[in-house]
């Protein structure tokens, strides 16, 4: 049922009337239909391309994020369904531009817009998500809603912007790599929070450690997935392995393999990488693949990221609210699982 | 001179404050700088890439109806010049885009980033475009800006998705042909119009007559580049010739073409388009041309923009500010006589 659609419009205070009780399935089934509902505002050309894009079985973390930080003990309302949507059409728009990057014809086990449609269409459909985004987060009467997100889209292509000029370059370092996908994916996990926290009204000292907590988890679910690249198996995670390597994408255990090589392996590997150009071929993507089992990069990848999980769950007990805590605590332990059966 | 950068903050009530006369060449001269200094806001990486793009020699008629519709008898003020860079950052965006999706290598005699550096670098700086443009309309304190700037982008994405989607149709009306450059090129016209009111307060009345002159002029700017890509020489415009037909994008000449067959050799070049696929072949192309001139489709084409541009002019008198109706005829002359050196 579309709670939503029955409502008599969508500003501010009306938008805080209570729809569901404050479960995050509750707050999901109605995200999926305002979703849907969202993209049939777009014009007819648009509409479908938007529904086929926004329902291919994304895992929502962005959405319960907001919802984690915007419910506590409140029910859910309409404008935290909104926010839930903005940082959903963004990530969306920018999973529609990164297929036509990555010339990626599958994802989630779907065909690609791209691979469907072509370029052309996937290209403009991610900027028509991209302004939707932005009209939705306009329709909040406080402009401070607009500038968070427009910031951190802004920050969000920079950061991929940043990792794609740096394609090829396996001298990146692990400082480097750190910023790059702190504004690729943290930046939108943190606005996530921001948005939630800004629903519910919570004080800035709380709003400001959700936003941290976003932040930082972001950071581990990136180097989560930059793992399952290279250490998944293609039935658990959906996607053909290796890419990154094979596009020339250095990421965390190219990072680490490189730490543990002597010096004499690393130059050596260093050549082999600069005559195969931006993007190494295929034997040498294996080959580093069975450099990094033989040097224990897994388990060195596994430590530091249950380090920073550690780490990130020590941080909720300085929340005050139980509730935000406990489902911030489900969102990471959502992480910390999918370590588990990636990395055993 | 950087005027700008000298004053204390970029907020509403300062923002306000006159940094020079009302002159366009005044207005344009702080606007480069403007560019330039929000550019310089963007990460190192989107950096020279952002000035490269927003400095490749536009024509500034959108921040140039932002000032026609902004000054009145005030002096140009800091809004009125951001209101300007936003609308110039979303039309620079979409330029970036068109050519990835146009595989155009040149535009304005200069090379495109496309060119220079490749898809992945302008998809992603279109989008880092997108989002300053959303930003600097966050800084005003009136939501509305944000809404406004990102309903017009959206709906010219959309404009630019449909005939994208509808390439190659060479059965395209002219009434759906008005309706996709309306969204593609007019709402981005109106909405600098739109912005420039909003700065200088003018009253309802007086913006929404503004916003249809730019909606208007738009039209007639977008027929004009049509016929340009057909009838033009290549000295005069800086780009190749009959791009558009051989893209399979159908515009105004086109659509005159066919009104004036028999139908008979409509049928007959119908076949032949069609076997030729969405992109038919530069022999087709150079027939069509031939055609055209031969069934005088540049004489009608003609007659239809000066009545165009003659109805925009008279709406003018319905302006009860004689400086912003002189401004907004000055813009309306330059597309006359840009149309008379194409057309003769």
């Amino acid at each position: 049922m579309d709670v939503l659609a029955s409502l008599p419009d969508n500003r501010a205070i009306r938008g805080n009337v209570p729809i569901c009780t404050n479960s995050l399935e509750g707050f999901l089934a109605n995200f999926e239909s305002y979703l849907v509902d969202r993209a049939k505002y777009c014009d007819h050309a648009v509409r479908e391309l938007a529904v086929q894009a926004l329902m291919s079985g994304g895992k929502r973390i962005r959405p319960a994020l907001v919802h984690a930080c915007g419910t506590g003990n409140l029910a859910v309302s309409k404008n935290l369904i909104k926010a839930g949507a903005i940082v959903e059409f963004v990530h969306v728009a920018t999973l529609v531009h990164d297929d036509v990057l990555d010339d990626a014809s599958i994802r989630r086990d779907r065909q690609t817009v791209y691979a469907d449609r072509g370029a052309t269409a996937a290209i403009l459909l991610g900027d028509a998500l991209f302004a939707h985004a932005l009209e939705m987060a306009s329709e909040f009467p406080e402009n401070e809603v607009c500038r968070w997100v427009a910031t951190a889209t802004r920050r969000t292509c920079s950061g991929e912007i940043q990792q794609s000029f740096l394609r090829g370059d396996f001298t990146l370092t692990s400082l480097r790599y750190r910023q790059i996908i702190e504004a690729k994916t943290a930046e939108l996990f943190s606005v996530s929070c921001r948005l939630g926290s800004h629903v519910a009204g919570l004080d800035d000292a709380t709003s400001a450690l959700a936003c941290d907590f976003g932040r930082r988890l972001g950071l581990a679910y990136q180097i989560f997935d930059d793992l399952a690249d290279v250490f998944g198996r293609e039935a658990d995670f959906g996607k053909s392995l290796g890419r990154d390597l094979a596009h020339g994408k250095v990421t965390l255990p190219t990072i680490t393999l490189f730490s543990k090589l002597s010096n004499f392996e690393a130059a050596r590997l260093h050549e082999t990488l600069l005559n195969s150009g931006r993007e190494p071929n295929p034997e040498i993507v294996l080959e580093m693949i069975d450099l990094m089992r033989t040097h224990g990069v897994h388990e060195e990848c596994r430590e530091l990221l249950d380090e920073e999980l550690s780490a990130i769950g020590n941080t909720l007990s300085e929340f005050t609210d139980d509730t935000i805590a406990r489902h911030l605590g489900d969102l990471r332990q959502v992480i910390v699982d999918r370590v588990a059966i990636l990395l055993g």
